[in-house]
Order: C-alpha cells, then sequence, then structure tokens
C-alpha cells in the first residue's frame, strides 16, 4: 500500500472513469463512497450521470449538465470494478436523453435515464423553498462511524449533519414522524450538480423514526436538478407520504447556501420491519 | 363509418394491444385519449404499464401491478398505430423491472421503466394525505373542449373537474401560485391503477396559473402507484417548487374515495412563455 491509498479519495476522484472509446468506460466503486459493504445510491446515481455527460462530449456534443436523473437498482453492486455503458436516445435543442447501466460481473446492477441540458441560472419566477437555517446547528449530529445501515464510510469525503429534533431514532424513540432535515457538504473542494445529486440521497431512510431500522434498498430514484449549487453547506428537507407493508416513498428537498432549490428527489424503497 | 366509430372509447379498450408474440405489440393512439392532435401524456403512461405487466404475463409470471413508472418524452407521438417493445430487465420476488418503449414510424417516442410487484393493501403505518373535498364542489369546472392547450378529447372518457379556486387563469388572472386542485373519475368503468397513473397527469399545467398558457410537454415523469384506488372520485393536488427559465416540475398526488394516497406523480416540463 502506498502513501496515495491511505488519502480518502474526493468525490470527484471517486467519480473518475476511464473510456474504453465506444461509448463504455470503466471505473472503481470504492470503500470511501460506501455504507458497509454497499456502494452509496447516490454515488451511483452521480457517477451514472457524469457517464451520461462524458459520453456525450466524446460524441462532440457542446457542454451540458444533467437536470433529471431517473434509476432503476436491480442488484446491489459490490466495491470494486464496473462497466459503464452509455446510449444516446435523443439529442436536441432543449433536451438530450442518454441511457446508462453499471454492470459488474456481466450483471446489470443500476439502469439510469439522464435527461440532460441547460441548467437554469437566472432568478426563478416562482420558487417554493422549504424553511431550514442556513447552517446546522450547534446540536447538529454528525454522521459517522456506525449507523443501523453499517459504517458510513461517506463521512470521510462528505460532512453530514442531522438536525437531532427531527431524529427521534438517535435516543431510541420509535414514534416520530418520518421526516428528517441535515446538512451536507464534501470536505474536499465544492458543491456541484453532482454532489447535489448525492445530497438527494445522503439521509438516513426516514423509517428509522418508527424503529424500522436497518438497510433500506432504494428500488426507484428519481432526481431533479434544478440550478448549480453555490458554495457552501447544501440543507436537505426530507420528506415520506406513505409506508405501507414494507414499501415507503422519501422524497428530498436540497437548497443550497444562496437558497435556491439545487435538487428534488423522490424514491420508492423498501423498509426493514421494525 | 359504423356505430361502433361513433361511441367513444372506453379507457380499458383505448389501452387495448395486440401481441405480436415476441416481446413487441401494436397500439392505436386515439384521438379520445388525446389534447388537440397530442396523444396524452398520462394517457401513454397507463399504456406502457400495461404493456411491461402483459409481456410479464405472456412470459409466465405471475400476476403484479405497476409500482413505478418512470418515462421520458423523447418525441411527439401522432395519433395512430405505435409499436409498444418490451424488454424484461429484472425478475425478482418483490421486484420486477421492464423497460419498454412507444415507437412511430420507426422513432423511438417515449421510453419507460416500469417496476412492478404486488400492490400495497393494507392499511398504511405512516400517511401523511392531503386535505381535499371526497366529491368536486358544486362550482367546480368541467374540463371539456376547448382548453389552452387545444380541445381536450378526454372529455369524452373522463369526468375531471376544477377547482375554481385554485385556477385563476380560468378568468384571467396571471399572478395565482401554481397549484390546482381537481377530481376526475372515468365516464365508463371504475378507477383503477391504469387510471390513477392517468390522473397524475390529467391537470392543466400550473404556470397557467402565471398567465404561460401553451403546450407545456412533460420531459421526465416518474409516478409511484401505492395501493389499488377504491371506486369513486380520485382527488388530485398538484404542486410545483420552481419555475425558472421555462422549466418547472409538477407534482401530483392521488387520493381515493377511501382517503387512501394511491399515486404520487412528479414531472419536469417546458414551459409556454408568458
Amino acid at each position: 500500500m502506498n502513501s496515495i491509498d491511505l488519502e480518502p479519495v474526493t468525490f470527484a476522484a471517486a467519480c473518475e472513469m476511464r473510456s474504453l472509446g465506444d461509448g463504455t468506460f470503466t471505473a472503481d466503486l470504492r470503500q470511501e463512497w460506501s455504507i458497509g459493504k454497499h456502494p452509496h445510491g447516490g454515488f451511483l446515481l452521480a457517477l451514472l450521470a457524469r457517464t451520461a455527460i462524458r459520453a456525450l462530449a466524446e460524441a462532440g456534443e457542446p457542454p451540458v449538465d444533467p437536470l433529471a436523473v431517473s434509476a432503476e437498482f436491480l442488484h446491489a453492486p459490490a466495491l470494486g470494478p464496473v462497466l459503464l455503458r452509455a446510449d444516446i436516445r435523443k439529442i436536441g435543442r432543449r433536451v438530450t436523453v442518454v441511457a446508462v447501466s453499471l454492470e459488474q460481473r456481466g450483471r446489470s446492477c443500476v439502469e439510469a435515464r439522464v435527461t440532460a441540458g441547460r441548467l437554469a441560472l437566472r432568478p426563478p419566477v416562482w420558487n417554493d423553498v422549504p424553511a431550514l437555517p442556513l447552517e446546522p446547528p450547534p446540536n447538529a449530529v454528525p454522521l459517522s462511524g456506525k449507523t443501523s445501515e453499517g459504517l458510513f464510510h461517506l463521512a470521510q469525503g462528505c460532512d453530514v449533519r442531522v438536525d437531532p429534533a427531527t431524529a427521534g431514532y438517535l435516543v431510541g424513540r420509535k414514534d416520530d414522524p418520518p421526516r428528517l432535515r441535515l446538512w451536507a457538504r464534501p470536505r474536499h473542494g465544492e458543491v456541484d450538480p453532482y454532489f447535489a445529486l448525492l445530497a438527494g440521497d445522503l439521509n438516513p431512510p426516514v423509517v428509522f423514526n418508527l424503529g424500522r431500522t436497518g438497510w433500506a434498498p432504494t428500488v426507484q430514484l428519481t432526481a431533479l436538478l434544478r440550478t448549480r449549487p453555490h458554495p457552501g453547506w447544501l440543507r436537505i428537507q426530507v420528506g415520506c407520504r406513505v409506508i405501507q407493508e414494507g414499501w415507503f416513498d422519501s422524497d428530498a428537498v436540497v437548497v443550497d447556501s444562496q437558497g435556491r432549490i439545487v435538487c428534488q428527489a423522490r424514491q420508492l424503497a423498501l423498509s426493514p420491519l421494525p
């Protein structure tokens, strides 16, 4: 092991891929961007979005950003090498669509569609921004080390803090509403649209607040990116409409330090039993 | 023209398809399920979901329901015949995933992923249901005939009524919040999960309330189905987080007559200019 291996891999470095020149790419899923032995779902989403944008660049298209990323999680990939396969489905004036799959040992693990275009930059004509403090309060609890889902290795590259007033599960309560507030920023470098995608899936599962702790696998996740995040903390509000027979939805709104909505991410997931 | 052609085509009949026996199907996009000359987006979503479930049945799988449908709209199809192509991506104990595309004249128009499984039936352990009257109020405005998007042909098969208190655009106001309340039910037969999918996209574009009327094409739409709807009116609450440089999100929650959330549908769409 050389000294490089002792440095935590930054988000940007962990998202790097190697082009095989034919619309396929290889990448390594690193422990630093996993929880327990599971590569993080939001990280996979960011990697798939980067693959789509990279494939468009290699096809000679002008620079674009991801606007929507929709993914189905078929099989949880393991840490280690993966093949990424991009297939450009439409190139348009305002909207371009790329299908991307992440394969491991010949098996498709995650399949996504990335809708790309130009992120809006001018101020919104309408917005409905959840009220959240700009920075985590002093009593916010850092996510790190052991969690109900396994070791939170992401803490090496991400500073994530949860508002304890919204996380009854932290003190053993089992009847808090499935709603969370948290703050996140990368430990190295600044926020960008890919980190905003990650932020849309950084929260502990909202079902923890009902005593349903453990691994809560995402089945379908769609994230909309709305503008480029300004440097600083991202604030995240997570809600849920229905928990029923082990199925739950989880809906995160991510707001940047300028009070602009940067990401809306809703997922359907399977809950551990109480 | 024979007398059959004078009868409006019911939702169930309009969703019928003919199997070519190899995972492909043909169907006809009918004027009755269009707005102006545009086949309705929610109708297309329902058709794609039915194609996925039908393909699973033809592959010998036990009956399942759609749980999530995620679609990218690449090109608006015209009325008339289409080819539907299903590709089973995963068969699992709780979750099965089918990719479905709708093609016309050799061009892919809509590409969807259908996550299928068993819809929850037992009462939720948590739900957050928007407060909406069970039935449309007496002053609710039926959607019919000419609208800013074109002729609302769906009125032949669907009874859709909008709460005028939430639809300032109906009386020429241009500064109401982009939020709507409406009610919908089929004119023939009863509600089912496919009609609940349609209901998630039945509302006039929320940007109408800001004076931005006209065609507002959906770019990406993901709908979660949560339980089988009980007979009666579906009530729909639609909201929006951000309208910015012509892009807007629209988020519909569909509630059945028993007060259960049956569908959550969020889309990214392009707004006409004011």
